[in-house]
């Protein structure tokens, strides 16, 4: 954050802050993930935050192609909201007595981050093509689609079995 | 967050403590909208998030019976997700240069908001009918339906009109 001045006065540079953002946010998710593993005590939801971990490495790769792509060196950027989803799912984590009700809980979370890297990937996506950065669209493209593969799967599983287990 | 005891320790507990979470967010939403009013140059963007105000007062109200049919007051709880999401979006319109660009970043921080919102609505009617709150589910329903509509127009202004105005 710049305090005294203004430091985004174009398109690219306001996408060039978002893919830093979400860079920042993936690696954050990186670092995240197996102390989700290690909390969960079912099995699909353990082998499934273990698949999106092998994912997430893979989306941290695809960004680098992208700001290879555009002339800029891999970077982060502060992101707040991530760090506040992920500060949230650890309080609420903590807070939870059952390893039922836990993983309940931990799904949920699980799903508020996807949503978050739903968002941006969308918008990343629609940023690209306005400013004619198509292979960097198509790229991105694998990564959304695999965001709401991992929330999907996140539905079914918390509504086929989870969320009963818990109640 | 209660740092020496786990205060939830059933699904009835867990669905209460979303159920905060997403009135403290809501509450939040209210008092952030005027700011993004303000801040807003294209008509068409002031005008929806107005829309969006009056909309998120009426989610407030949903929430307030939501809590009377399950017979808690309505209280809300530290969200460290909205908080963050809410500082994000504060701080990069703090970083803008140009309405044109401020509106696209305008843009794509309210659909963060949204889809923060998508998923915990999500969440909390996959509870609601595990838990037999049928009554609690028809109304968070239409606050979702309204959420995804918000996401919708947003999407279709941006591609529209904002993000070739801001490239």
């Amino acid at each position: 954050m710049a305090l005294f001045s203004k430091d985004i006065r174009s398109m690219d540079q306001l996408y060039l802050h978002m893919l830093q953002d979400i860079y920042y946010a993936e690696q954050q998710i990186e670092k995240a993930l197996p102390k989700m593993i290690e909390k969960a005590g079912d099995q699909s939801l353990r082998d499934g935050f273990t698949a999106h971990l092998g994912e997430t490495r893979e989306h941290i790769s695809r960004l680098e192609r992208v700001f290879g792509l555009i002339g800029h060196p891999p970077k982060g950027t502060d992101c707040p909201a991530i760090d506040g989803i992920l500060k949230e799912a650890n309080e609420i984590a903590g807070d939870i007595e059952g390893q039922e009700v836990l993983d309940a809980a931990l799904a949920a979370a699980a799903q508020a981050v996807e949503h978050y890297e739903i968002t941006r990937y969308g918008t990343l996506i629609a940023w690209s093509k306005e400013l004619d950065h198509g292979e960097c669209a198509e790229i991105l493209e694998l990564t959304l689609a695999e965001e709401h593969g991992a929330d999907d799967w996140l539905t079914a599983l918390a509504q086929e079995r989870l969320n009963a287990a818990a109640a």
